[in-house]
């Protein structure tokens, strides 16, 4: 009896769809560093007296290893989310079999919360007994804040944030591959890069509901400061 | 009498408090880049017959880079989380103000997705109307999953990513301030850095519940395959 419950329960789980959001956010989280580390580690190395053939050497090694980091860094830290998920239903689920009666007084004690009596809440928390399912579907939801992940997630995560990273990259490390005088090829690499950040800082502030035009200028900021203080350590340490 | 009711809920909105379990994230988020990229940086450079002193500032200035892009990114990120807060709970409240009915009728639709008939929620839809402070922090959660967050966080992760990812990205570094071959340096730091991806990969699954062991393996592979990408894609450059 119980195992059927069971089986039932988790098989009738309901699924969460994720939306084009999380696409959108994993882009702008491998832009960002993408577009600001390598272009900060180049102008910094240019003024540390490096060749553009170390520095374009020293950008694509970076931008390899970021982009790994990040994207396989991004994959697990989403497989653990969904394996967290998993045991926390098992657990609902145990609990809702072994101890109902607690559980009734969990959902009793969310809703009064709210300012809601027993008198008013009561049937509402009879409801969620009749029905298994959807009493463990609101525990999940109301009681751990949970939402179910979708299992392909974590490797579209993966490989949205690495690309990201990569693309953003490459961008200021183009002059490099043209110009061989380092302290020539930085300057186009700033022009580019600022260029770049601030249309993309741009873009993130209209996709994620912020002043445009404020974000683009925080994104570029970011970059100037980076590249600064990249700038500062290796005239510190070469001269 | 709008303003009077405006003030008092904005005023009485219940604040959440975060746990140290947003620090550790944070200082996980930082240690895990840190430790992997500058490592891979430099690994892979030392294939490409750099010098100890060429890497010691390509990785110094990396550091420098991605702690300010991680840290301010993370503090814009944050800060941009508290912004579309605050814009979502103006919005509820207005509308809680001027069209009571559709936003009863929300959550209706809400408590009617568990199986919960009219007859049984009505009071509970009663009880919030009666209670708008309770209703707006009941939309705020269970309508839109928001969280109020907490206005001190945005620096707090900040610094906390930053200085994470300089400590890790210290660690790799530390065998090339004292070999000047870089050949010979990289030994140490494939060493030291083995060691500490798998301190800080055990460490990292004891604080999130997944299975220890496992953890250390799977973030010292991580280094591994980020610093094979950067020897390549350097050896591929410099020969």
């Amino acid at each position: 009896m119980a195992g059927e419950l069971e089986k039932s329960l988790l098989n009738q789980h309901k699924e969460k769809h994720f939306t084009s959001g999380e696409i959108v956010r994993d882009i702008i989280i491998g832009v960002s560093d993408g577009l600001t580390v390598p272009f900060a580690l180049a102008a910094g190395l240019s003024g540390a007296n490096a060749s553009s053939a170390i520095i374009l050497t020293a950008g694509v090694a970076e931008v390899a290893a970021g982009a790994i980091s990040m994207g396989l860094g991004g994959y697990l830290a989403a497989k653990s989310e969904a394996d967290h998920y998993k045991r926390e239903l098992q657990r609902e689920q145990d609990e809702i079999i072994a101890v109902p009666d607690t559980e009734a007084a969990e959902v009793a004690e969310i809703l009064s919360e709210y300012g809601v009596q027993p008198h008013e809440y009561t049937p509402v928390v009879n409801a969620l007994r009749k029905n298994p399912q959807a009493w463990l579907d609101f525990m999940m939801k109301f009681e751990l804040g949970l939402e179910k992940p979708d299992p392909k997630r974590a490797v579209k995560s993966a490989f949205t944030i690495a690309i990201s990273y990569i693309v953003g990259g490459v961008v200021p490390l183009i002059p490099y591959m043209f110009i061989p005088i380092a302290k020539k090829a930085v300057l186009a690499s700033v022009v580019l890069t600022l260029i770049a950040l601030m249309i993309f800082g741009y873009a993130k502030g209209y996709f994620t509901g912020n002043k445009p035009v404020r974000s683009a200028l925080e994104t570029a900021f970011i970059g100037a400061i980076a590249s600064a203080a990249a700038f500062g350590m290796a005239k510190a340490l070469q001269g």
